[in-house]
């Protein structure tokens, strides 16, 4: 029979052994720091009828859609683009759930986007969301929550840059921005990190704006260009007094400041920025950005409050706010900046159990059932080799710990315990060889 | 804007989070065994390319796969349907994998199969396979895992029905079925529990095998029609002394018997069922499948030798073995036999922070962060009802606890712990709270 070449499709990947050790931990720590949070677990399937995900994510985003279909099949499917798709069909489809309703999920989403460095057709999301409370609470829980993922994975020096959308369109209609504009103003600010602000200017100009309007835009964003020159938030306020959208923005933003220090954010770990917008359309109040500073690794999480997602799928809206976390912008910034704790090992295998020898066999499978049932992550030798052989093996394989169980340690009932990392060799009685692995695991290496 | 009605493709389904303290549980727990018995964690795309997939699970899987396009994609793509097929196309693409490669993987496949109860389009495998190694140990231990969780999840009077294809097709030659007949010979055994012995004859007996072939076929799987009348295994080797491929089997069968107890698998939890088959076409030497026997839920799980798979995709074959877990099939079992622990409550939050009046929400957001940062599930209350509207609301969720600070509470540096469960109510001070709430969550409930 024609063998067939092993590969994968474009833009997808598979995740080996020797990576996961670094990826659960980020998943167990960001699972956790969910959990403190008081949000709980949802699974929703990788598949969604395609109606419920198109035409959520803008023309653009609707031909990245991954099409499902099964022979014979009557219904249109598609994979899901995004967890907050399916979440908010979930809320309206379960109108009992308890609200607000906070949960997370932390499953992979496909978008047949171009290949490229660190982009990937099937990737990770985290995501953590509130529905049914338009209190600003919520939306600084998410900072918090943010800013305590962070900060317990060991990034320092990032910071969260905090807006509001009412803002934003408050300041277009003070400018004198025709509404059908908007979503093209905030696309050219988006690009203010890219393009300077001088090309953000030519931008809006060429999109047919008035030379007045864009002046008084970017004075009341960026007075004199200078982000570090920003008008205080009363100013603004008084600035857009005539418009009652942007001073409930200001309000709101206000009050979510307010919380983020007794919620124990650090105070240089956010700020306002008035001309950050996020790329997604469905946003309605505040929205948030975490950039790493140092070293410049850029955006690497953000989310928003989206008032208007659930009202899709059911008669009644309900508000909502959250943030999605990308599994592998974490885990390959971190890797970038050596923050991967070093006890990761290349394996979670913990202890070797050798084989002395055929007749001995036995030995070998009841000291690693004892082993296993104190917790022990025990790997039994399959092969043939002698015990230099074994040894080796276990190098190779960067596996620290074995147990030997040969004649003289079977006659005194003890096995011997060998540290593979630090050429530590002792006897322990058998009853003791769980504790003394134990104590072996705990030793640090420099 | 017209709504979307919110639903889900056929045979799908949500698993809201009511539901996922039991199966984080279950999860938690296979997956620790795993670990115990050293496999490792691999991660493969839920998209395969189809050529991968297909022709593998016979014609009538193959019309089961689910195809995957996007608009303008070049590529024939597919959902997995198992986890086995990926990981030998896994193992053929890295040679370098260091073998024996002992992998687990616990994630969906996708099935079009006709939704009915207990079985969904999309469900998950939780999969722990051997590859590269023919010992008879690594089937040993893959069949001591299963023990070990269905052991440790609480099961009781299970046994692991083993078999081995060797045998099978060897007693096939010695009643004189043609090779040709073989697959068909093992559908009808597979159907033995279903139809029983008589409807296995007359099954054989249509699909046009001889009479004296049949007869001679199930004297030597049952002799006298009764299980437990079953011959030796010596004397099977002896009956079929001129079919090498029985002796071998035989003796594999013999070898693995051998290891189960020094292994720790209680002798009354296994046994040789020379009729049992597997359904899959791919199995080439053990096998095996567990059932509940009491109540009868019937078959929870299975396994077995593929030493052809990973040839499919690589010049040079692989030997191959392990299990494939239903993880819906366990829990919705666990939930039948009553068998999921009762502290598993409604909610995974432990606490319900509360908020004593706007002026003191600030103690109460101080208080939430101190506790999150002891390791507590906080939720912080959004809401505006007082203290009495607080604790109808936990209850309502199924928070165990509650913790208030109030005025008086803050004079004092003091806080109040309520319990919910047991109308316990203490005053601590700050510094202790989180110490008074573990201690509460250890509490027992009768």
């Amino acid at each position: 029979m024609k063998t067939i070449e092993p590969r994968l499709p474009k833009g997808m990947r598979d995740i080996l052994p020797q990576r996961m050790q670094a990826r659960q931990y980020v998943v167990g720590l960001v699972e956790e720091v969910f959990a403190e949070f008081g949000f709980e677990p949802l699974i929703t399937p990788a598949v969604e009828l395609s109606e419920i995900l198109l035409g959520k994510y803008g023309s653009e985003g609707d031909k990245l859609v991954f099409m499902v279909e099964h022979p014979g099949g009557k219904e249109k499917l598609a994979l899901r683009y995004d967890l907050s798709v399916p979440l908010s069909r979930v809320v309206a489809q379960y109108p009992d759930l308890p609200k607000p309703f906070r949960r997370y999920q932390i499953a992979p989403v496909w978008r047949a986007e171009r290949p490229q460095k660190g982009r990937y057709r099937e990737f990770y999301q985290c995501d953590a969301d509130v529905v049914g409370s338009s209190s600003m609470l919520a939306d600084a829980e998410i900072i918090a929550l943010i800013y305590t993922i962070l900060h317990r994975l060991g990034f320092q020096q990032f910071v969260t840059l905090i807006n509001n959308r009412k803002i934003l369109t408050a300041i277009g209609q003070y400018a004198g921005v025709p509404a059908s504009q908007t979503p093209q103003l905030h696309r050219c600010l988006d690009k203010l990190d890219k393009i300077g602000l001088q090309g953000v200017r030519a931008e809006l100009l060429q999109a047919g704006l008035e030379v007045r309007a864009v002046d008084r835009l970017l004075d009341l964003l960026l007075p004199g260009g200078d982000p570090a020159k920003q008008i205080s938030l009363d100013e603004l306020k008084a600035e857009l007094s005539s418009h009652p959208q942007g001073v409930e923005g200001v309000s709101e933003l206000q009050e979510l400041l307010r919380f983020l220090p007794a919620l124990g954010v650090q105070t240089d770990c956010y700020r306002v920025d008035l001309a950050m917008v996020r790329g997604l359309d469905y946003y309605t109040g505040p929205i948030y950005e975490t950039l790493v500073e140092k070293p410049r690794i850029g955006s690497i999480t953000g989310g928003g409050r989206f008032d208007g997602l659930v009202g899709m799928f059911f008669t009644q809206s309900l508000p909502a706010t959250g943030t999605s976390n990308g599994l592998e912008r974490i885990i390959d910034s971190m890797e970038e900046l050596h923050m991967v704790p070093a006890n990761l090992g290349q394996t979670q295998v913990q202890v070797l159990v050798s084989v002395f020898s055929a007749e001995l066999l036995h030995e070998s499978l009841r000291l690693a059932a004892e082993l296993r049932s104190a917790g022990l992550h025990c790997e039994l030798y399959y092969g043939r080799e002698s015990l230099g052989g074994q040894v080796r093996y276990a190098l190779k394989r960067g596996i620290p710990l074995m147990v030997i169980a040969g004649p003289d340690e079977v006659a005194a009932g003890t096995v011997t315990v060998r540290d593979l990392r630090l050429k530590f060799q002792a006897q322990t009685p058998r009853s003791e060889a769980a504790k003394m692995l134990r104590e072996r695991l705990s030793v640090v290496q420099d």
